[in-house]
This record gives structure tokens, sequence and C-alpha cells, in this order.
């Protein structure tokens, strides 16, 4: 089934103790939907602006990824993040955000993309989700991303929103931030009680946690010993997370656990490299081949 | 098959953002016995001082715990730890150390202890734990935890220790310490290359991570939403899994596995209380009844 995302497209410039790379291809949405290509066909809708390379859209449309909701801003400049990772590679300090197009970006979705039976509501603010989510016609599953920022200035917006969505993800500290509890297992069930039915903690190198209505589980990260740039992993879980539940069309418990499992792995590979090099040189069979390791390495 | 350890006997202060506790029974080798003593027989190796309160010996030997390797020194007094968690309760300061009679303690076998098959050396100075090693008659499995003060301190001795014997545990920033290497895959092969056949990198509240000749692999941490103290953890995890080794009678990759889970699970009932509070509530039915739940936790 057709997959809806809309969030960020950037231009990212990544620093690692290893190695700088200038303006690169990034943004929740790129990640998301390049990741979620590798399981079903994408709808991307985002913005940029005039300095958009051309060849982004070519690479992107070379996937399963319809990019007719990508809209070119004109006089704009498409966003810009600039961030930099400590030696621990899990820790990053933003040193510029430049929003660009991104400020006044209202998305308007066609009667195509209105019609996503699977709506993935990247980072941006509740806003702005909120707007996608009125101009959905009976979406089965509904899930959106969020960030500190939102957290701190937009509480009310997004206590609605949660009231609206199927499944959230969010990061541990964003978490710990939301309930004002360190434990994430509680926290997890806290952020869950505010709305959504489901909700997932990404803790980074660690793994993921999941809160459902029944169960609760965690699930640790695939030990990768080539952490290039971590940038993008998130929206890469959540590519690979919502790809394989539209590929298989239902999101039964079992459906969301594999889910979970391949948006991990998804994300290991996406850190092996800057923004998507390591991704570009993956396909499909890779992906299963790690996760009958990841399979076996969870079996005792 | 019986199981030796020689380690801490402690009176711990711990303090948490909830409540104090003073003078509890505490150390690496009351946790790690009591724990072990689940699945084997144990015998502890250690020493206390004349304040040290007879009811504990009671406590332990009430357990398939033999203490005649507790050694009394007279006028002596037994080593005390007081730390203190951060709100995140994995952070901790360690306000006050008072060795006490560990200053000189150098552990006597008996003729029987010698000869005990499955050996844990818990955390303790690399000379102190070699003077165990060379008192051993052909144990069939030996293994060590080691800490940050000794590899700043007595580098040269755990270099040597680590040629000796068959497994190390220590937790995740140890192994950066010890390699200098943030990611702790590389790491934890780094550590396995000075000597030990296997490796094992805890993770705290994340789990922990196997390193051996032929697997790698990786284990969340049970997600309890109870943590109350987790002084112990670690000792605990160590008991756990030695105690199932030594039952089985063997350390066959798939024991290990087995081991490890056993290790984690302990663990976590062993910080929802304080002290040995929480493990003196379980049985071994309760240990395995959270062993079915996490093994469907990780199965999809």
């Amino acid at each position: 089934m057709s997959l809806l995302v809309v969030g960020s497209v950037a231009l990212d410039s990544v620093e690692t103790p290893a190695e700088v790379r200038e303006n690169i291809l990034g943004g929740s949405a790129v990640f998301f939907s390049y990741t979620a290509s590798y399981f079903t066909s994408v709808r991307l809708v985002g913005a940029v602006g005039e300095d958009w390379p051309e060849e982004h859209t070519r690479l992107l449309a070379s996937r399963r990824i319809d990019t007719s909701g990508l809209q070119m801003i004109a006089g704009g400049k498409t966003f810009r993040w600039r961030g930099k990772y400590q030696p621990n590679m899990n820790d990053r300090d933003t040193l510029e955000v430049h929003l660009n197009v991104l400020e006044s970006f209202e998305p308007v979705l066609s009667a195509e993309h209105r019609r996503a039976p699977f709506v993935f509501l990247a980072n941006g603010s509740p806003r702005l989700q909120t707007n996608v989510l009125d101009q959905l016609s009976g979406p089965a599953l509904t899930v959106a991303d969020t960030m500190d920022l939102w957290i701190r200035t937009q509480h009310d917006e997004l206590m609605r929103l949660f009231r609206r969505i199927d499944g959230l993800v969010l990061n541990d500290s964003e978490a710990r931030l939301l309930t004002d509890d360190e434990n994430l297992v509680r926290a997890g069930h806290k952020v869950r009680a505010l709305g959504p039915r489901f909700v997932i903690i990404k803790k980074g190198e660690h793994g993921a946690m999941f809160f459902g209505e029944h169960e609760t589980y965690v699930m640790p990260a695939y030990p990768t010993p080539h952490v290039v740039d971590p940038t993008g992993a998130g929206d890469s879980f959540a590519g690979g997370m919502m790809g394989f539940l539209a590929e298989s069309g239902n999101f039964e418990p079992r459906t969301l656990k594999e889910a979970m499992a391949y948006g991990i792995l998804v994300a290991s590979f996406n850190v092996e490299g800057f923004g998507l090099d390591r991704l570009r040189t993956v396909e499909r069979p890779d992906i299963d081949r790690r996760m009958a390791e990841y399979r076996r390495m969870l079996s005792f």
C-alpha cells in the first residue's frame, strides 16, 4: 500500500571527528523516503529552494519515490543544517540551522496524496503536522515524529496532535523531557497515555523500545563497528518501519514488531556512511541478510 | 558443578533521589553469590571485620552458599562504600570508600576451594586476582571482572591477567577507557584481542554485548519500570550468568548465550530494591517466568 511522508528536505553539513562533509543531501523526508522505498512506493511531500541540485530529485525518483509533492519555492533557499558529532558519535551539537523555505511552508496535498493509507508526519511543527492530518481522507495508519523544540514551544498543539495519531516516534531524551521521568519504561507508558495507540522510543546506539496496548518490548541496535555519520538514523528507522508496514498492508502487533526490527536494521546501514552514501550501496537482499543475522543474534 | 567467587563483602550506604540507606549488605562477592545460588552451590571467599553483623552470614548460609571462606579479620573493620545516584539512576558518584580489611586481604584457598571447576574473580586488584588464579588446580572456566581504577593503576598486571583468564566482564566506560575506542563493537573486539576468549560489555540499563571467537551479539536489559537501586547489578549479572553455566556444567556458545540472558534477568530483579531487598523476595520460578517473557519480547 502506498505511503506518504511529509517532512524536511535539506542540505546538511556534517562534522565528525574523522571528516567534514558540506551540503550533502539530507532531511527527514529524504532519509525516510529512501529507506521506505526498499519496501514500498513512497510519496514525498516537502519544499526546496532554487539552490536545490536537480540530481537529488533524480536520485529519489530513481527509487520508488513519487517526487511530485516536492515543491520548489521560487526565490527561496533550501533548508540547511550543520551539526557536529562528539567523539562518542551519539551526542551532537547543532551549529547552524537555516529554515529558509521551511519557514513558511504550508503543504497542500494533491487528491492522490490525500488518499494515502499509510502516513508519516516527519519531524515538523505540530501545527504543520495537524494541517497535514486535516487534509487526509481516512488514512489507515498515521505515525508522527517530534522533537524537543516543539515539546518546549508548542506543547498544547502537540497534546492535541497526540490525540489524533496512531503512533508516535521520539527519542529517549525527548521522552524524558515530555514526561519529566528519567525511567524510559515509565516515560514510554506516560507518553502513550497522552493519546497515541503506540509509542516508540529511539535510543540511538542502544536500539528502540515499543509501548503498545498489550505489550512493551525493547530491541537492541544492530551492533555495527562502522559508525560514520548517525545523521538521519531516526528517520531511516521510521522509513524502514513504515515501509515494511505499508508493504505488509497491516499493523497487527506481530507486523509492528517485525517492522521495528526492519527499522533498526535499515538505520544500522544508514550510520555506516555520510548522508545516503552507505544506503546507496544497499539493496533489499542486503537488508534481509542482516535480518537473518539479527534474528540469530536474538535467539537463544 | 560448584562455583567459586572471590571478591568484596561490604557494608554499603546508598543515596538515591528517593531514599538513603545506611550500612546495608553489599559487595561484589555477596551480590554474585546470592544470585548464583539460584542455580548452583557457591563457595564464597572474602574478608570482613569485627563490625560484621552475623545475621548477614546467616542469610548467605541459608542459601546454597558455603561461607567457610569468609574470613573475619580480628581487630579489622568491614569494607565500606558510600555512593550517590544521579536522577537518571545510571550514573553514580562514589562519596566514600574505606577499604579497611580489604587493604591487606590475601585470600588463601582451602583444598576444596582450589578444586572448583567454575571460578569468578570479582572486581579486585589484578595482583589479588592473579594470586587466586595461582592457587587453582585446573579450573574449567575462569571469568574476571575489573574496573577503571585497575586499568589506570595496574595496567601491566591486568594485561598479564587477561592472558590467563577465559572470560572478562567489564562495563562500557571501562571498555572505552581500556581501548581508547568510543565504538563499543570495536572496543569489545579489541579487549578480546588482549587475551580473554570471550568478553562481555555491560551497558547498564541498555543490556550487554558478547564478543566471542565466532559470534558477537547484544541483548537488551529487561525493561523494568522499578529501578530503586542499581548497586550490585553488574555482580548480579555475573552471578546469574556464572551460576547458570555452573549448573549446566558447560560453556558451549549456546549455553553462554542463555547464561547471559539469565544474568540480565537476575540483574533486573536486583535493581528493583535496595541491596538484596528485592532478590530476597525472588525465587527461581520468578526468574523463569521473567525469562519466558524476555524470550517472547525478543522473538518476532
